[in-house]
């Protein structure tokens, strides 16, 4: 799969039918396939895929109805937007080095999600909790706010332009394939495999069992479940598993879990 | 005047009012002020200027009938667009190394234009050879054609983040200030002047006693009087003249012009 389809747009909640539209046609322009839309308000997605000229993209986004649905595959989710309200809980990447941790993530097979949040208000705390950094255009401070299809556009130029980067991995792509085509069995020589990498969905099914724990072992007041949940998901995207580690860690969990349930029940 | 004043973006004849308040927006949000509309359709403009949340920087806009004179102060000119219909007559340069030779132009004190089409048509022959060089956003070739507003804000943000370089030419500015008020009669130590570029306006004057001449002198049928005249509009972008240099020339051709047409009358 080339780097280029390995590579995802998440549209959250958007609300203009006309931005929409020009994200898809942004991603067309720079070669990417692959949009994802979350939870969009009914009659704007309609009107959006009923448009003159709406394209294939965009007919054949998928609509999912969570952010956690849309990035399950995803081993790099990058949340976007202007961060003049919140002090951020990631660290934050300026767009022009935005290619670098791209381009390495593609080119070690893993799926990247860029997501992009409604135009009015932008990202959640509990959406960008999902996002391993965030990055940040730099606009004048005085007109901060990007308009949505502007902001897919600039980010999308940034990562197919900056990265001639992509064309290269493109080729490293072809010379992997060569070579194992040629020497199948000479693994130790082929680049890393994507299933090294934790996914998102490996991360939410991790977080739900450490979560369970923690409940389990009465760790905090039931008030705090949320606040904890969301701690939870940002460490988990901070350690940056790969999928060995976290699934070592689940099956960690999983055996500590049991005997507290165990207990829990012979006390009550 | 800072460097980021002098960049103008010059819209030529826009249909779409949503489009000319992106590219306003867009202007906004990477710190541009400096916006020129050629020829725009008078409703369009109309509704544009009138829209809700419509900016300052587009009530401020000039409005000009011709590209000549939105563009009269500039030295250099770069035209933008897709180039997939018409073989380019000027050097083509890739966007994301527009940053070095308008970084360059700016730094040296000169005027900066980025001339963006009509929708759908593009900027015709007779705007490209006003044009120095042209710019090309490198797109997927199935879809190559952006949209206006989309086109603007990745060629602002190019400009505006790619350039550290521009925030290095302002501090480079304040250091000139500096100095120039500390030994106000070094002027060897100073940049070059503005002065010593040939604008778009002095360009535009040679060109027309150069075509006045070549007509007096029966240089070719006057069938072929728009062709050459097309020609030297490339010709003199590409010796990138200074003004001292374009103001002998046109000393040179005004007295040649004068026995020329002298003679045509004694002919007659």
């Amino acid at each position: 799969m080339p780097n280029l389809d390995r590579l995802h747009v998440v549209l959250v909640s958007p609300r203009n039918p006309l931005n929409i539209g020009a994200a898809a046609r942004a991603m067309a322009n720079f070669g990417y396939s692959y949009l994802a839309v979350v939870a969009p308000y009914e009659e704007h997605w309609r009107e959006a895929k009923s448009a003159v000229g709406a394209s294939d993209l965009l007919q054949n986004a998928r609509r999912v109805e969570r952010l956690a649905a849309a990035v399950a595959d995803c081993t790099l989710v990058v949340g976007t937007g202007t961060l003049q309200h919140r002090k951020p809980e990631q660290p934050v990447i300026p767009l022009p080095e935005l290619t670098l941790i791209v381009g390495a993530e593609l080119a070690r097979g893993g799926r990247v999600a860029l997501v992009f949040g409604p135009e009015k208000r932008g990202l959640t705390r509990e959406d960008l909790a999902l996002c391993h950094v965030l990055v940040e255009i730099p606009t004048d401070p005085r007109q901060p706010s990007m308009n949505l299809g502007q902001a897919v556009a600039v980010c999308l130029y940034e990562l197919a332009a900056r990265g001639n980067t992509d064309a290269q991995f493109r080729d490293n792509d072809k010379d992997a394939a060569r070579m194992e085509h040629a020497n199948p069995k000479e693994d130790r020589a082929a680049p890393v495999s994507p299933h090294d990498l934790a996914c998102a969905r490996d991360l939410e099914l991790l977080a739900a069992v450490v979560a369970e724990t923690m409940l389990a072992a009465n760790y905090s007041p039931a008030a705090m479940q949320k606040a904890n949940r969301h701690d939870l998901d940002l460490l988990l995207r901070r350690l940056k598993l790969e999928r060995r580690d976290a699934q070592r860690i689940l099956g960690l969990f999983r055996r500590i879990l049991w005997p507290l349930k165990h207990r829990t029940g012979l006390k009550d």
